[in-house]
């Protein structure tokens, strides 16, 4: 007989009941063909005396593996390994444990050769830049999480818990509808409302709604990363036009247009993403009037419209579309924190109802309680006093990021101090290269990054984009200072 | 003089600052060419004795315009409209407010027309058949939100609170791990998971590695509608084949492989969707030595493992896969609430690598704060005690819809009763038609649906899917009468 008391060993910590998992055992023998079908298994008096448990436990497993079918029991004959079972091919790994998933996969499939986002492992001690979010120490998450507990205690609250609309939340977005009219001069209804996941998932949105493989989309010569990465995941053919000290110059959108057909135009016009410049009035209106002559969509993506320190924020392009020609998208993340994947996206309401369709396929639906959380954050008035409050210490630390650059580090750094958002553009003197910096400052603790996302059309213009937002007062003097020891070491 | 005064209207209740609905509404005034380029505006004082505002407030608007770029400011001379604006073009909507966004878009894009889920506006006395969802009412909402919040309040939650990881948070991926690595036999690393927003983003992104146009997927000649339109979204080449009382026919599939390539196989084997019925132990073997020598994918889509009622649960194919063919998909929605979009994707490293860059794409990542929440309720052992409180309620009501069934509906059902899950696959005597019984239920104030679901390949077999988790007992005994009634109604 088969040596079962050496070959079952029991987990008695193990929260699995001992019937199962000796069922589970036996089903790994049958499988590796060590017990092969038409073996009898001994009777359960027997196995429950070899192996020291009840006689029950035998009799449950019996049972549970005649039922998953490995094993027929023959009545006054006894229990038998299934005689049907074909062989499983396993495949010999050397020096693997045979159950192991494989690293590769068993069957092709279409590869990406287009990097999204990565994540750094992040080393102790260690200043790294990003290109301007917000500081996550000044979440007002105590206020979060006590509004999420307390609509989750409202007797309401079951009708949200199952299975909810694909445009999100219908009290965020009447909320979401008050807001953006009062704050952005928008005319809509909740018909134009999409709640998403953040403005990732609107600009993915709109890129599969409005791109196939070679159609047209028009970015800045310099442009959002994730927003450019996105359309080329698409397979759209990019076309760059300058930006300059008044956003992207439209007049050379106007020169593609009469040339091709082009499907859209990706803006973030409140402050160019990286380099932090607003588009001005004049162009605001052309680039609109281009949109309706030659009929196509401008994506605004105006992902830190709340952030100005020298006059009240711009009303964005969507405040004057009469035509249906702009995809507006914004979300709370960067306002409040990254981790609260809340967002919209403003249409037509025919696109938003396409745009509706389409998300209901990637995630059907958004977090009701968190969409909840926020209406109320939201219509209370504590986003916008979370704004005032922040607004104020970023102020004071793109003045203190800004004087120091320019006092410690005017000989190498070219820049102007912005007017809003959470980042500087920032050009090296064209003796270093970032490349040499990168290496050099990362033995100073200072984590530049992947400074090239900053340069997608290779125009090597030696600017990168600094968050300042992040950083407290001391750290600021920190991350200078390890730039000021980066530069000393260079030049020596 | 424009009539400022009669033009310009305040709202003082409103947030917005007194300048700021002045700004607006000067440039709603130069938008519409009311106030046209070269326009000398009132000087500050005689502006601000017209509307009855304070003088500062006109010079905060006047240099809000100005450096919106709307104005210039020429000094001794006074504030114009600037002269190179150009004619904002709007579209005259007769009847419509001129600053409605339109309906329609004014550009053209991708449509689909293969619809995704859809929501009801839920009538009140309703009663609506689903096809086997979890009572939202049993969901242990205030544990959950209090995790949350005790979450929410560490120390180190900042660290959170950031940008993460598009492969969902480790903690949650290390505990689900040991999760299934216990409950399903699986032997897996961190490495192998994908934590999703719930099964539907987990067959969603499966779909787009796999699928292009016209690849073949094989699913059951029923089949779980959801997975068959994310297919067809892909363009893919659905091949159906028999599903019998022994779950989906793997013979059919081997036929299949013999004559082309095939992409992938979609399965619910624990419970077929929307059958009920479990894949036999011989099936799964023979499937997976299929998948092994045709080197094609198997999507197990595991949605409701957790319930059974005769037997342990039976493993799942992913246990046995020693060759990297089988992405393994499951959600605690279905368990929990369906509101908690919490799933995970199980497959080899270089797959989840991928699946996790796609993602990036669509939502950057996940609800980090509802990750650590749900790790919590795992590791803690509160979702196991769940399940065994719900699973005891849920196969009562299952032993009552079937007896009633059975009892009062046994001349126009047939159905089996079901081992498990959330649903009995009930089908209706041909003397009738689903389409009657729909119209006429509803006048009894009880709602199918839309019962085609559960015939997507027009086979015309009579069945529809009725979920009995959801209901109590009270529910389940007016469910049938208004079934009888119904019944009654049409036989007369």
């Amino acid at each position: 007989m088969f040596p079962y008391k050496t070959s079952i060993k029991f987990d008695r910590k193990c929260n699995q009941a001992l019937y199962l998992q000796l069922a589970n055992q036996i089903i790994q023998l049958i499988k590796n063909r060590i017990l092969t079908p038409n073996t009898k298994l001994p009777g359960s008096r027997t196995l429950a005396q070899q192996l020291n448990v009840h006689r029950k436990t035998v009799v449950a497993c019996y049972e549970e593996l005649s039922l998953q079918g490995w094993v027929e029991s023959i009545s006054k004959k006894g229990t038998f390994v299934h005689q049907n079972l074909p062989i499983l091919h396993q495949q010999k790994i050397k020096g693997y444990q045979v159950n192991n998933l494989n690293i590769n996969t068993g069957f092709s499939f279409y590869k990406n050769n287009i990097s999204s986002k990565s994540t750094l492992n992040k080393k102790e001690n260690f200043i790294y830049l990003n290109d301007g979010i917000s500081d996550v120490r000044l979440t007002p998450i105590d206020e979060i999480a006590r509004t999420y507990r307390r609509i989750c205690a409202k007797k309401n609250i079951f009708e949200h818990l199952s299975y909810g609309s694909t445009y999100g939340n219908d009290t965020l977005r009447k909320v979401i509808v008050n807001y953006l009219n009062t704050t952005r001069g928008l005319h809509i209804t909740k018909k134009n409302v999409l709640i998403t996941r953040g403005s990732q998932m609107g600009i993915w949105l709109s890129s599969q709604l409005l791109l196939k493989k070679e159609d047209v989309i028009v970015v800045g010569n310099t442009n959002y990363k994730s927003a450019d990465t996105t359309f080329l995941n698409q397979q759209a053919n990019l076309k760059r036009v300058l930006v300059d000290k008044d956003g992207i110059v439209t007049s050379e959108i106007e020169n593609l247009c009469k040339q091709q057909q082009i499907k859209a135009v990706y803006i973030t016009s409140h402050h160019h993403h990286p380099t932090t410049v607003t588009l001005s009035a004049k162009r605001r209106i052309h680039l609109l009037n281009l949109s309706k002559k030659y009929h196509f969509a401008i994506i605004e993506d105006d992902y830190d419209y709340d952030f100005n320190y020298n006059h009240a924020p711009i009303l964005p392009l969507a405040s004057h579309d009469t035509n249906g020609n702009v995809i507006y998208i914004g979300s709370v993340c960067k306002t409040v924190a990254p981790v609260f994947r809340v967002g919209y996206l403003i249409a037509s309401e025919y696109f938003v109802d396409q745009a509706a369709k389409l998300r209901g396929f990637v995630d059907r639906q958004g977090d009701a309680l968190l969409e909840l959380t926020f209406a109320d954050f939201i219509k209370s008035g504590d986003l916008d006093r979370h704004i005032r409050k922040v607004m104020k210490i970023y102020r004071q630390r793109r003045d203190l990021f800004c004087k120091l650059l320019k006092k410690e580090l005017n000989d190498v750094f070219q820049f102007e101090i912005p007017k809003g958002g959470m980042a500087v553009w920032i050009k090296l003197n064209s003796n270093y290269s970032w490349e040499i910096i990168t290496e050099v400052a990362k033995k100073n603790k200072l984590e530049i990054g992947n400074w090239q996302r900053y340069d997608n059309a290779n125009l090597k213009h030696n600017y990168i984009r600094i968050g300042f937002a992040t950083y407290n007062e001391n750290e600021i003097h920190e991350l200078i200072n390890r730039f000021k020891k980066t530069f000393y070491e260079i030049k020596v």
